[in-house]
């Protein structure tokens, strides 16, 4: 039995305390930097437009000879000499100062008729308007998205500093395990899915997983595995921490901080250091793991990367009864219709197909004795 | 001019007749499969678990010689014969039915001692209990995450049908234009960023984009482009969509649909089809083209790969008006603080800077002059 259960969520502020948001930089090409934080402020070499240039179709002006144009009476300008056709994006000729726009014209052989007056810099996209030469145009800690990759490209940006992506070491151990691509399980054994459960979402997470082959249950082998892995920002230990005679990976750790979580399913999961690494030991139980990378992994991960956010949510109302075990938080898998969200029942932790069914999760609240049919619940969706 | 304006929602309507769903196949790897949409239901080839097994670290025993086991007075079994150690997942030894905990039991020598009484298949998972053999697993249509990826590893499935992603071509038109990796422009000339953005938002919706290179303004070289991407679910043909001289991209299309649409900024956005593909010219304009993005091209790639959703959302108050073109909806970009939205002001379409700046837009309806402060806002978050 666990000597002492702890409020994941006291456990998840011991976990974020370790973890620091990588410092280093590295350089990334503007067409991959999607994603990627920026570690500093970007400062513009150049003026946006470059150039005055015209934000209509129509004719380069001099404004002042516009003047007394309007719709019953034009102004008359001379084809090539006062009005020069010029298209949208093109620089304004030396000496012009606004656009006569296309739908306030005539041309009528050499003449243009100008219908309408226009006033200088009228139609004309001033050079530096959109950003001007020194400013700074995206700001350290800015996470990149398409079309802040077009503003850089603009600016002729290519090449630019981010910070790392955090490496994040997965160990998957437990004798019984098996790798995916090899022979089927014998009774006894059962493919390692876990590993890859995690490196996908620490991925999705904003993360640079490192899964690493499977460890025996062997004391000796995990702490060398967490030697191996000492360089990562963050480790997770997949298996083997529970209090069985086999449970060597809480043990495995320089300091062991929560072993035992008020949270179910989840409840083995442990939270540590190995080589002053903050060190997440995630349970067996495939569902039980799910839980543990949602509420601990994930919060580790985006810190980690300079990122914010929790997990989008959508409320909804609950089809039936959540049950939960009072002092725990329970982490039930809801599946959504509509503005309705279906608990779904399981009778373990070990159950993944539940899982897959769901469309998301609500947590019950450790001084809840479960929620009420008809409910208003806030849904963590399942990325 | 634009003979005809429309509005925005008939042209996506109109535009997403002409998207239908990918029906082709392809096969996937499993641990390549995040993200990707099923093409067939899945069955499961095997019971999960595939064996009874214990569901808990303790004793396998036979539920009978347990009766009477109390914390006050044991049953007492023979280790070795009536009580074999086990471990979770590990299978249950012929002749036995349920799992005495650990924490119900102590052993004194050969003699394990039982404090409880334990029914038939307590503390057990049965083969098939999680998934039995011949059931589905996970339905067509269903996309990938890697809960559900972890289950069909834990099944044996490493390959499996997908529908193909949705081939998207982007063509940059326009004489102006110059490679973004290239030389400096000369003044009159722009560095081609919008094709870029198309796709890796694209990418980001998905579809398999494939950004071609820049064709200058001539109906032949356009439409010899065109006819080389024919292939693809979805052309999007970037620039030379106005009216003027040399906007040559609608008039390239073998059905034009709508031109010109009631949409601030994005007005001269256009739809139609080509060799029966469904086609969206997107304005030149950065702004303008990131809005005939969202609120074209997103439903229509989504459309075509299988998914729903539209942009996440949150709601927010306004902190200060929102003015708008009545008749036009308009597409206004706001960043978020707390619970405010503040509207970026920008004097046009080509000024790129206030989208890098803002975390959302907020659409103003067609019918409204404008939103005022104070007012609640469902804000699109910028992805």
């Amino acid at each position: 039995m666990f000597r002492e259960l702890s409020s994941v969520y006291e456990a998840e502020r011991a976990l974020l305390e370790f973890c620091r948001p990588v410092t280093i930089e590295e350089e990334v090409d503007l067409d991959r930097s999607i994603g990627r934080v920026l570690s500093r402020d970007i400062i513009s070499p150049i003026d946006l437009p470059s150039f005055d240039r015209a934000a209509m179709d129509g004719y380069a002006v001099r404004s002042a000879e516009t003047v007394g144009g309007n719709p019953l009476s034009p102004a008359y300008l001379e084809l090539g000499r006062q009005a020069l056709p010029i298209r949208t994006g093109a620089p304004i000729p030396v000496g012009f100062d606004a656009v006569l726009m296309k739908e306030d014209s005539l041309m009528r052989e050499d003449l243009v008729e100008a219908f309408a007056h226009v006033h200088p810099s009228r139609n004309v996209a001033r050079a530096g308007e959109d950003v001007s030469i020194g400013s700074t145009v995206l700001s350290k800690g800015h996470r990149m998205r398409p079309a802040d990759i077009a503003l850089l490209g603009a600016l002729g940006i290519i090449r630019f500093n981010v910070f790392r992506l955090p490496r994040v070491a997965i160990i998957p151990t437990g004798g019984e395990l098996v790798p995916l691509d090899g022979a089927s399980p014998l009774p006894g054994q059962a493919r390692e899915v876990n590993g890859l459960m995690a490196r996908l979402y620490v991925e999705m997470w904003g993360g640079e997983a490192r899964l690493e082959g499977i460890v025996p249950d062997d004391p000796e082998l995990i702490r060398s595995a967490l030697e191996a892995s000492a360089g990562c920002d963050l480790i997770l230990l997949s298996g083997g921490t529970s209090i069985g005679d086999k449970d060597y990976a809480p043990g495995a750790l320089d300091r062991l901080l929560y072993h035992g979580l008020l949270l179910t399913p989840g409840k083995p999961t442990a939270i540590g250091t190995f080589a002053d690494r903050p060190v997440v030991c995630l349970p067996g139980y495939p569902v039980a793991a799910l839980v543990a990378l949602y509420l601990l992994v994930r919060p580790a991960v985006k810190r980690l990367a300079h990122l914010q956010g929790g997990t989008p949510t959508i409320k909804a109302t609950l089809s039936r009864k959540i049950a939960s075990r009072p002092g725990y938080t329970t982490f039930s898998r809801v599946s959504l219709d509509g503005g309705l969200a279906h608990p779904i029942m399981s009778t373990g932790a070990g159950i993944l197909s539940s899982a897959a069914h769901a469309d998301g999760f609500v947590l019950v609240p450790e001084d809840l004795e479960g929620l009420d049919a008809g409910g208003a619940v806030e849904v963590h969706l399942f990325e």
